[in-house]
């Protein structure tokens, strides 16, 4: 299929081809990468999804909250895509129908697109990835984007810079596991849904909800903020209760944040963001090319064994790496 | 003076020379900078000063330590130098003065040398330049480098990176503040001292000590620590009490990892780390010249207005960077 037909199709929101043209983009084939920039480049830029950020340590039902949050969306004839961030590489193939499998019910609705984790790839990194595989979400049509990321410092400012709004979903616990809620991640976070409020947990959630509340009113204002926000609340992915609660609660902070600039703002400032990171890591590529590894593993056996001083040596890789003396 | 002057000067323990041959290193000038890499080719490789990293937070009294610290070193026929790295270039030329001023025995004293932390230079990060400071105080045969640092994050690494032992001084405070240390500076220390164990604050001081002792057992063994180490314990910059038990600590500690091999180990691994470090800051120097920021302010302008995507917008820069199609 070439580069025209895969547009129309995806604008025209075919899941196959919007399953294709991520495939593409995740490719690190020099010509699919070519082809890759061409459809990005085609696509309109005048669809926007709500890009929710779903955060959440294992465990804590993220897989089911997916499938029952995305199945209320789709009931409501919004059409739902689900995207993984994945850094880790320790998902294989086998866990793609695990995903497809944890969410059953999503995987087989017409209005949903589940998407799993890709496979680690040398070329590029995994926000440039995700954020690609968002674009055509977008362009295709779709209302609402998932973005799932794993629970781990770094994939949550990936998720956070690609995303509208960040909802940490948690398990209902006692107040000791409030402190293992890392800072920076609660700082992120627009919206902290605590899990499994359902049978006997259900006490155990409301007081851990009230907690997160109270440590929410101790972090600092942000101007991206309506009143009373950011808000923790009890969602239960098995009742199926809470969720239209969630979603209305992110429908009031997306509307409040497009009135006010803030969500302008915050696309403008993110695509910054991707630009100078991309830049940033393809300068880095030569020390990921065989030639760069080489030259670092032998000029690091010469530092080692202080034959040479890291500054010299840093010199000469950077000379050959650039072909030219320095 | 020629390189050749400067290093035998240098070689021969002048401090004049120390201090020139800083400056050389510290200068973003070219010319300079060629003069550098000669010199630190040129410098002798088999003298080693114990590197001692020492990090706190302002107002634990750290420069009236160095001062007790230093002259009790020095009264025991030591020659002693003093590093700081300051990434934040927020003193300035007065504060040089201001340094000096805190530690006037020791600045007065013919074996030590009290270099101030330099401005703030466009080229190469502060590691390198304190990391070829530390070589050169080296050649200029002092037995003892204390590199001071500011007590946030990013400089705590780069300490570690730059030295044997890394130690970690303290105020004495209550339970609470416990929390205030990071994790990862906690488990980077070889040594917590506790400061100003003296007068009514000893009592206190006791009990921070107790804490940290406490909360050290709970770290995960590190191989390159011997039986009770890390450990926690109380000095006086004050009274100048506990400073020759804190440098025979330091001394038991740095004789183990000599006889074990964890020295000459871990200055293998911070050769290559810079080395890697400098290549990586060598590659990314095109970003913070003029035309890379021109470039960024520019596609960033673009991008921002959603005219183009990151991916393409990043493609361009780094042709135009590189002179030639990416």
């Amino acid at each position: 299929m070439n580069t025209e037909d895969l547009k129309s199709r995806l604008v025209a929101g075919e899941r196959r081809a919007l399953a294709r043209a991520i495939t593409l983009v995740e490719s690190g084939r020099a010509d699919h990468r070519a082809q890759a920039l061409d459809l990005l480049e085609a696509l309109p830029k005048d669809r926007q999804a709500v890009r929710i950020a779903l955060s959440g340590t294992p465990g804590v039902g993220k897989s089911t909250f997916i499938e029952s949050f995305g199945s209320m969306l789709t009931e409501r004839g919004l059409r739902v895509a689900v995207l993984a961030i994945d850094p880790s590489s320790a998902r294989t193939g086998g866990s793609i129908l695990g995903d497809k499998t944890r969410m059953d019910r999503l995987a087989r609705d017409p209005n949903a697109f589940i998407r799993p984790s890709p496979s680690q790839s040398h070329l590029g990194g995994v926000g440039r990835r995700t954020r690609e595989a968002v674009s055509l979400c977008e362009a295709a049509g779709f209302d609402v984007v998932l973005i799932e990321t794993v629970g781990v410092g770094q994939s949550e400012t990936v998720a956070a810079q690609l995303s509208d709004v960040f909802v940490l979903l948690l398990a209902p616990a006692g107040g000791d596991e409030l402190q293992g809620v890392k800072r920076g991640i609660m700082e992120m976070a627009d919206l902290i849904l605590v899990n499994k409020a359902d049978g006997d947990l259900k006490p155990v959630a409301m007081r851990t909800c009230a907690d997160y509340a109270g440590a929410l009113r101790l972090l600092r204002k942000r101007p991206q903020d309506p009143q009373d926000y950011p808000q923790a609340m009890m969602v239960s992915a098995l009742d199926q209760s809470g969720l239209e609660t969630a979603w209305d609660a992110m429908q009031t902070l997306v509307a409040w944040r497009r009135s006010e600039g803030h969500w302008d703002h915050a696309r403008a400032a993110q695509a910054r963001y991707w630009l100078a990171e991309d830049v940033r890591q393809g300068l880095l590529a030569p020390l990921d090319s065989p030639e760069g590894r080489r030259l670092l593993d032998e000029m690091g056996a010469r530092v080692a064994a202080a034959q040479t001083t890291p500054t010299a040596a840093a010199q000469l890789v950077l000379a050959q790496l650039h072909g030219s003396a320095t």
